[in-house]
């Protein structure tokens, strides 16, 4: 039996679909603002090389300046203090980013409530329809709908940005007592908007790179997902020393 | 029956091997020199934005300076003027990036002769052997040795670069005559290093671009891939407009 024969053949077929679960990236593509005396990412922007011109008669093509962390992008453990022994992002295993996913949908409640946390008991409440999360620990907010603009995808006020994300004991629950590769959100980070004055701040980037697992932001399409049976594809570009990457996130799903 | 579930399972469990095809980047991997008056695309550099300091005490980040055609990546259609019309890499439909590969070993004919050229009965006694090629048609030279040096990569003299290619009416009767995703390859560029006088000029890029299909470039162990069976994920960024992207591309090999 060749799985991989059956896998291409399906996929070839179109009964595997593939769900682009990526921000497209051009100059308008949301960042992250810190305040000052923190530094700050260079938006996306392509600089054209030759467009069928004198620079190349054939040939087009750009130079690209961005972030490691703008658009859909995967956080490696380097990226915060508490995994600065960890992996970087060319040292993870390519085969841990290619996992099952548990599609978590409170959209509703993040749009009622854009500082929603997401609490432990939430999670057991979709357990008990769904079975165990594992693998890919997506969590949706609804939040894609917001990033076609700057302003309304970090929604900030004079006291800051306003978005979901998931409680501090929540995300040491998961990490503590379920077998997760990482946790993936809509957001432009996968701390909520108000994490800075959490206690710990950033309890999402401290407990994922301090337990040696990913964080996957600004994916799109979840709604395309089923809760469970989705299989996601979470590739970065393997930098050297790097603490993340754009990366391409594609699910894919069967009937 | 679920194809997804025994895939992911196999994967979780080993039984299905990924192979990383992409080359490591940092400031020393290799890029195309053309001759003025031509542009060039930037090296690779990363540009620190903090690191746990005062510019970002808990975290460390960088800003990216690179090329779309930076290390092992895809070419979409619009990289070249005969497919200018056709998909830029956004547009690309990811599900066609992977598929299953053809893996054609020539690294001893471009071991003994840098400028060897695959013809198309290299091709039909390759297929006598192993069946029709079909999906990605990844051609391996052995060049990926060469990427730790820029000089060696490039292997130029006064005449230009020396690197190995496919002949032009090897192309045109792959696309004429056979059913593939596109072309990949261990060199700089999917065009052997003496194209430039070739008739037509560079035909690989010329042709795949026309055809609708994609390059991919400066590829990796290839060599731990079997001729057929694997299956090639090959997905770059949704760059918008964009001629192509640096890629992440895996092999998934089962025993």
């Amino acid at each position: 039996m060749s799985v991989l024969r059956d896998f291409a053949e399906q996929l070839g077929s179109g009964r595997i679909r593939v769900v682009d679960l990526t921000a497209p990236l051009r100059d308008s593509t949301p960042i992250l603002q810190l305040p000052p005396p923190f530094g700050n990412t260079v938006p996306f922007q392509l600089e054209e090389i030759s467009r069928y011109d004198d620079r190349g008669p054939a040939w087009y093509w750009n130079n690209i300046h961005t972030g490691e962390h703008t658009g859909t992008h995967l956080d490696a453990p380097v990226h915060w203090v508490t995994g600065k022994d960890g992996h970087s992002v060319a040292d993870i295993p390519p085969a841990e980013l290619i996992a099952p996913a548990s599609v978590l949908d409170f959209a509703g409640k993040a749009q009622a409530d854009p500082d929603f946390l997401l609490r432990v008991s939430d999670v057991e409440a979709w357990e008990a329809e769904h079975g165990t999360v594992g693998g890919w620990f997506l969590y949706r907010t609804g939040w894609d709908a917001r990033s076609g603009s700057q302003d309304a995808f970090l929604n900030a006020d004079e006291n800051g940005p306003h978005t979901p994300g998931i409680a501090a004991d929540c995300v040491a629950w998961l990490l503590a007592e379920r077998t997760i590769v990482g946790i993936g959100v809509e957001t432009v980070g996968t701390d909520a908007g108000a994490a800075h004055s959490s206690d710990p701040p950033f309890p999402c980037h401290g407990a994922l790179a301090g337990s040696g697992r990913y964080g996957l932001t600004q994916l799109q399409n979840l709604a395309e997902l089923p809760p469970t049976g989705a299989v996601v594809i979470a590739t970065g570009l393997p930098i050297v020393g790097g603490s993340g990457s754009p990366a391409r996130v594609l699910g894919l799903v069967e009937p």
